[in-house]
């Protein structure tokens, strides 16, 4: 895949979270991988993800920039959504939050074989304040 | 600029930081810019680096990740470090510390016109914990 292509199928992955396909991972997401530095397998990476659909259910991937080069894909996503219960050790409040999250993935034959993300956690805390 | 070149041309950026010849920036980061959303001055984004430094004197960017495409440049800063005064609003506890930071850029001439950095804050609270 060239740089535009990888743009497409990084954003079909996108596509498949927001459609809440996350049993199709196996076509954006290696058996094995690194997350922030930990190995783990597509099962824990698709258990991450459900999680955090099951405590926000109108979570949306929305890209904001994305950089491709070679095998590697740079991604600031923009979340806008309103947690509905238990989500990272914090409570919901009700309130709507926006927060973002910058991640780096390598890809490797068109799947995700290692990622490294950061989440705005300290926004989400300064929204979900009680 | 090709994206070889740009990708040439940050890491001189970051050399300069390292340097500590943080009154060079007109090379590298424009009059006027947006960070964060928020618009600042080239003198605002000098002043932040150089509270950084003032905190923390063995502060070194070390890019563990570059994606350059076109004028964009994302990256995968890690830093190790022993901050000497409060930063963040955090107490030095002498304790050495390791944090990342993801950050995309907006290029224009050559010149950082738009940043979006996203700092391992979490981290840094846990390292620094008295």
């Amino acid at each position: 895949m060239n740089d535009a292509d990888l743009e497409v199928h990084y954003r079909r992955y996108l596509d498949c979270l927001n459609d809440r396909r996350i049993d199709e991972l196996d076509e954006f997401v290696h058996e094995d991988l690194v997350y922030n530095g930990e190995p783990e397998t597509r099962a824990d990476y698709r258990d991450r993800i459900a999680e955090s659909i099951a405590a926000i259910p109108d979570l949306r991937y929305e890209a904001r920039l994305i950089v491709v080069q070679g095998d590697r894909v740079a991604c600031r996503l923009l979340f806008e959504c309103t947690p509905q219960s238990e989500w990272l050790g914090l409570q919901p409040t009700g309130a709507s939050i926006s927060f973002s999250e910058h991640i780096f993935y390598g890809f490797r034959e068109g799947r995700i074989h290692e990622a490294w993300s950061l989440v705005d956690v300290p926004a989400i805390e300064a929204q979900l304040a009680p």
